[in-house]
């Protein structure tokens, strides 16, 4: 709060029903750093208008496409017009409006997987890099203050050199064929036109990905992977198991599964290194569990002394005053915006502020793709 | 978010360095139903000012004095006024800025423990009631959807008829004399004057006392307080220990405690009855454990059919993404809002609406001045 | 195992059906230095013959009475003859066998609570100062290794000094009338006539009390207690809460309960001093918890290095291999067996050889008496 | 205890400083049906004799060499000759012994991994085939009451189909390189020549393999494995990741590491099925974790009414009295040992009296062997 810049934030999808629409808006917003400014809310045009009415948007600001929205704030004087757009559609309307915001210049937080094909990253990534623009991509587990500790130890080698990584993202809700009754969310994520040729590995495989990627900074080399559908009539797989290798020689296994029955949104990771360990999970985000060589385990809580830098940045509560999803989902905007605010942009903001940038998302892509393949393969490794 | 209609909030205390002025704000604004629209933030008129100014609010609604606010917001048409004040000050200028916001027509939000005694919290009972405004006390706790759900159960006799209850709240940060320090959080808490006659007891065993007539709805006969000072030099109990006897024959134990090293904010609470057992934990707030006779014990969590309609109502993720304290507190600002907007005020509102009011403010300054006078007895039992 | 004298052990008591019995025997024989040699299993001669048979004694060495068995016994040669009987029947049948095998120069294992009155446990004890015999009583959960660490962590002061201990000994199996279906077990227990005076308070209380002495050493000064019986028809308390005042300034609080439903067998400890915390729980006695004055917490597991002697001693297997309730009985046992095969005995052997001995067992008779006093007092504090 | 004949152990191995023979002769003694009787406990005759006689053998029954005591005990009338021998050498001394004594008639209770090959295990099968005696493989892991239980939620469908095991076997003792500063355990186990063609994957991932063997009933189709040596210098694989596919469609993952530091001895299995998922660790192993669909999670103990038959059968204290490794240990020992007072040996005497038997002993080795295979293929699938 306070003397920060405002900045305008428009919308794509995040309509009516829409539950990560809302999370966005919630999360910007979080620290009165940002305003709900436009949208072009559902890419059906009547329920556009009717969201952006809902939600107490001006007519004005309210878009019946995206492009009219493109069109429209483009023409607005810059002290008026959005700063930035939130791209909350379902997978396959990513691409077109990032690389048109982007190529008009907007600043773009655009929800993950990136894109369905490793050419339509690379595209928006050449994008981002001319246009020099800020672009996010909203892998919000990685903004957990635990989590930037985490990554904090690893590099600082207090783990000593990982040995391996084993990150895993269960949940049941798609355990039975929940699509077949019409339910939204479990419509378009087992739809491969919709959400691309992955499904429990896109959907949620990726954070998985990118958060062992985020906290230990290692490079995939190779991996084998098993993909399975078990709920019958399901297009997508509902299950991966993939065996992973990272170049430098540490090992790891990455699960994800959407059939766990009682399982709700468990992404955990844990990393082995020659002189500790670390464990983690979201469902339990306040505290990281390390154990150094020798033990014994400790349990380190947000809001205490002795966190990194990073972690201390994203933590609003005192200890034992638990923050959650929204908080780090906020801390993801917040790092995007303190870019905006200072101006730089282009492929090397991510890092430098500390947010999921275009290159994570291509990443992100490109693992999926892999896995795919891998899953088809004879063939034991495919190369990352 | 919606269609609903945007209540303007004042401000009173809250300013720079405060660190429950910005918790207030964002719980209150956390959905997008309250702007923050005017604040006397400092009991200095010179940091007031400055606190106003880099919280961005207009000079023109920045006042150096609340009796300043109150009269300028109170010359201002309807339609731009304030519609409620937060009252986030240290207790001791709590009462006088109650009292003259709702004896102007003014909706209240205050901070516990409502004042320093039974007598000055009659007197808002009172004001309260005559003036039909609503009134509301940010016992947050009770906020959480879990210990909505706990209190359901309780209420539609799954626990059969409640034998003991056992509320604890603990915490460590002053197991040593940080007041000696200056720090401000701890300097004002164990300090008489402005904490009132209760330390650990008034400004978190407030909060365990509340939590179980919360969920019980229970109303105490008789205590039996010790209080002890384990801090040399401290003027306030910074620990409690409290037998508890029930109208109806159930028995409970309260402690607080504010020396338990490492305790960060562990509140928590299990109740059991004739036919079952419930426990929560502030700490992970997102479960609660209940345990029917002849078993087994079942972990209910946030977010899955069947929980009752006011923790649904208090919820905004799906089960697994974690909601905290933020979304806590939101939910008391938010049912209080939903009476202004309503127009229910007085004493029954806060029943109706289901958040804590000047009836279980003035409850919680009864119960620590009767622990207070228990300690000091010699006779085991104290009516309360 | 090993060069070990082998002892031999009588029983009185712990026939069939006698779940206490049989844990007993394993206990002591656990680590193959005892054996199991002559018995009057049951206050019923036919019973005790017959348990004796199925239990494989030699009938020579099966016994009718109790007397019996002391006439028998004391009438075999040194060398075959029992080196100490283990007393396990219900508590009103401890004093008298106690005493006379005590003074016929045999050493004694007497379960908890002792016996009946003061004045009883002040006869044993003159009569264990008097024959130098050994003395052991079965507060068993001080046998775990990691009660002795914490002891440990306490006596070398790392919890600088002790402040405040509270500890609670819950279950729920009497939370409806199972003493009126004849559950043998039940049925003893809530009869005052073989329980004594304590229901709850004597049956769980009175470890509870126990296990905070041992860990922290400190003497009671006074109390003040509430004793419930919940359930209708029951003659003692089946409920506990107690405030506790012990010399020196430290504070405390004890619960025990037999109605918590879903409760087993939860006894649990925490210790706050004024340079640290420990918390211990029976139901997962594998590790301890310790949070030294500015964190991080630590949890401590039995069988790695760093832990005190007396931890180490009481370890059978290595960490992650868990230990549990029966080698944390044998550790009473062996450390009493340590004691007689040393030739050791006395007041002072309990202290010595780390076994809970006669003055324990009075104290805690002592502590039931006067919690029983203060809960009928009307004066808020009891001399202890 | 009691009117059960007791039986006459012979241990192979296990003598001074040999942590699982202690763990062996405790376990199998544990509820007095079992004396140990006679001993070739070393390698080296002078340490097997001087062993036999700290441990209390008689020096007839104490041999320099298993050749010795299969001969000495043979000629023994059969009322004095031991009824069974216990395996507990390093690896490569199972195979001549266990078939030695299962020739000569001896009932054979043999440590895992059975043997180095399955040749080897072959051999073995035909001779209990043959001889019609009891033999039992101590994958003392299944003989938790609770992993018992979880069994029969799978056997009764309560899970409904099986879709997917996830099995990990974690320890961190050996993620430095121990067996270089001599460490007994440590020296065998990585060395190929003792320890056989499996490191971690042999010595703990054959208990994994086993757990998920005995607990769903699903036979191994095909695997694809990944071994790697983390440690440089160690000769053999010191952490497996093994993706499984299960005959029917089940599909599961499989870990096994010994370098994840601050893991001790982190056994831990989970089963989900089309209608529900069950979870257990060998850490905590007195409660079974079930989720039925549509919740919610269910927390069932040890010793409670509920649990199926074999639970029960193997269980000794009641609820909230933990039982540990020892107890399991002594199950598999005891079922082994009913079957041998039967008469009932041969190969269905394992299924029919619940202990791991030579069938179970020889699927571990082929897993190991076919685990080493895929480790060094290309090819992605490797058929079981």
């Amino acid at each position: 709060m306070s003397q920060t810049r405002l900045l305008r934030m428009g919308m794509i999808g995040g309509g009516q029903g829409a539950f990560i629409g809302a999370v966005h808006r919630t999360a910007a917003c979080l620290d009165h750093g940002v305003v709900f400014a436009a949208g072009c809310l559902s890419s059906t045009p009547e329920r556009a208008m009717e969201s952006g009415r809902l939600l107490g948007l001006p007519a004005s600001r309210t878009y019946p496409t995206w492009q009219a929205m493109l069109e429209g704030e483009s023409k607005l004087p810059a002290g008026e017009r959005i700063d930035f757009v939130s791209i909350v559609t379902p997978n396959h309307v990513h691409h077109a409006p990032a690389l048109a915001f982007t190529n008009a210049g907007f600043h773009v937080v655009c929800d993950k997987p990136l894109v369905h094909t490793s050419a339509q990253a690379e595209e928006l990534r050449r994008a981002v890099a001319a246009k020099g623009t800020v672009f996010a991509v909203t892998y919000n587990y990685s903004g957990y203050p635990m989590v930037k500790h985490a990554r904090h130890l690893v590099h600082t080698s207090t783990l000593g050199e990982v040995r391996k990584v084993v990150v895993e993202y269960n949940q049941g809700w798609l355990a039975s064929r929940l699509e077949a009754s019409g339910q939204k969310q479990a419509d378009w994520r087992t739809d491969p036109a919709r959400s691309g040729m992955g499904g429990a590995i896109g959907d949620i495989g990726s954070h998985a990905e990118q958060l062992a990627s985020y906290i230990t900074g290692l490079e995939l080399a190779e991996i084998c992977a098993d993909l399975t559908t078990f709920v019958p009539g399901r297009q997508l797989d509902d299950d991966a198991a993939v065996l992973l290798r990272f170049r430098g020689g540490a090992k790891g296994v990455l699960m994800a599964s959407q059939v766990e029955i009682g399982r709700e949104n468990d992404l955990r990771i844990r990393v082995h290194g020659s002189k500790g360990t670390l464990a983690w999970r979201q469902e339990e985000p306040n505290h990281l569990v390390v154990i150094p060589e020798g033990g014994p385990e400790q349990v380190l809580r947000r809001g205490n002394a002795g966190l990194c830098d990073a972690a201390k940045a994203g933590t609003r509560l005192p200890p034992g005053h638990p923050e959650a999803f929204l908080e780090a989902f906020a801390n993801v905007y917040n790092n995007a915006c303190h870019a905006m605010r200072a101006g730089v942009g282009g492929i090397e903001a991510a890092t430098r502020f500390d947010f999921p940038g275009v290159i994570d998302g291509a990443r992100g892509v490109r693992f999926i793709e892999r896995v795919v393949e891998s899953a088809r393969s004879d063939r034991k490794w495919t190369a990352v």
